[in-house]
């Protein structure tokens, strides 16, 4: 029997992440979910989409909603926290960077609903494989939050606020930065002709290896064998970059001091 | 019909490369192939595991082979070559970052022969899959090299010496460094106890996205929305880490500077 129907949620937003969390509510068998939102055509749009309600004011916001999920930009989050009017519902934030202080003490029940995943206009993605990290701020917000992520998600954590500011840093590095390494390696094939897509045998064999033995064993390449003639023919190559020349020197420096202590001479 | 038996092979060097290559010539049908190494020991083991032949001298080489591979280091390559005795086959070298030149005039035929792949210890690889970039000195030795490379991947392009080479500082880039970004998000999340894979789903999703519209579609994140709360939040994390805050900043104002001409703030 699925009882996730007697649960009443609310979306406030109409971006990416909120359209995926409003699938994913309606694929766990959520019926009574209503979005929120500032533009009325944008936001009934996106509830028709879905076979919810929606509204425009914070005014008309369901009062017996049990959940409240704010699915806005950072940068909106107070602001937002402000004009909301009190209710007795959980309020969750999906912020990976924000604490749980930013509630302070306007609602009796709140806490964290943070997707660790990128989302993007038009992709597909399996709620279900998505981690989500809860944070709560008594039990009752505990309780509840743990169970509607584990009817959404197979990977739910619990984690503090100062742990999910770091999760969330180093997913900047593993995705932001390393999506800026692929635009950095295109441009450099952009001189050859040779099609983005040969480099994906290569990219999908480096990140399984990486889960597969941990990265710090999986490293390879000229940096980790001190190999210096390759190293300054490259950066010769990029005398033109100078600002992708300055990271090639960086990370030839990092993995050559990481494995190889003896030598600590500047790359 | 098989007429790849009638091909004979000889691989220099029994390391990773030798061995998938070794692997590789097998699967396509070569049934004489010579392996050379300098450890007796190791180099029969490694020539019995394909029921190959073996030899630990230049002088022992099978002087009717029609190709010879050298797969060993870079830094060995040059010195290789000068110990080889002349050979009619074609020889070639298997770097990424070595010229065609290395070969000067000692033979007639010779070329390159590269796998754009990361090779580790143990790991399957489907060498069908993996980019063989060909470069050759003549007719004859191009004719040959395309013929062997097409027996043994789906994927086989033609390269000069300059392309190659750019070809492999790209692979440095989405490779090397990509998994030295692992290597600095994995040393940030053990501050939480979280395992390292509950960043697959985010990583394989950067990964597809950036293959799916390109990587310069496909970026997002902080420095991408020039969010410099988040990003200043992120840098006090890694006061304790300067050489990895340097690389945050320097990602981050690159990143910025691509996609937000307007602001040149210095991150």
């Amino acid at each position: 029997m699925n009882t996730n129907n007697f649960r009443r949620i609310v979306i406030v937003g109409t971006g990416q992440l909120a359209g995926h969390l409003a699938s994913s509510f309606k694929i766990a068998g959520y019926s009574s979910v209503q979005i929120i939102g500032r533009d009325p055509k944008k936001t009934k749009l996106f509830a028709q989409r879905f076979n919810f309600d929606f509204a425009v004011s914070f005014d008309d916001i369901d009062s017996d909603a049990d959940l409240i999920v704010l699915a806005v930009s950072d940068d909106s989050i107070d602001e937002v926290i402000a004009k909301l009017p009190y209710h007795k519902g959980i309020c969750v934030h999906t912020s990976g960077s924000k604490s749980l202080d930013v509630f302070g003490s306007k609602f009796e029940h709140f806490g964290v609903f943070y997707p660790l995943q990128t989302f993007t206009e038009g992709r597909i993605i399996n709620f279900r494989e998505i981690p989500v990290l809860v944070e709560a701020n008594n039990k009752y917000s505990h309780d509840m939050l743990i169970s509607i992520a584990k009817s959404m998600s197979d990977y739910v954590y619990e984690l503090n606020s100062d742990e999910r500011r770091k999760l969330h840093l180093s997913a900047v590095f593993v995705s932001n930065f390393v999506n800026a390494l692929f635009t950095m390696g295109n441009d450099i094939l952009n001189d050859t002709k040779l099609p983005f897509k040969i480099l994906k045998p290569l990219i999908i064999e480096t990140m399984d290896k990486a889960f597969e033995s941990g990265p710090d064993n999986a490293q390879t390449g000229p940096a980790k064998r001190g190999d210096m003639g390759t190293i300054q023919s490259h950066l010769a190559l990029l005398s033109n970059k100078p600002e992708i020349a300055t990271l090639y020197s960086l990370f030839s420096t990092y993995i050559n001091n990481k494995y190889n202590d003896k030598t600590n001479e500047q790359l």
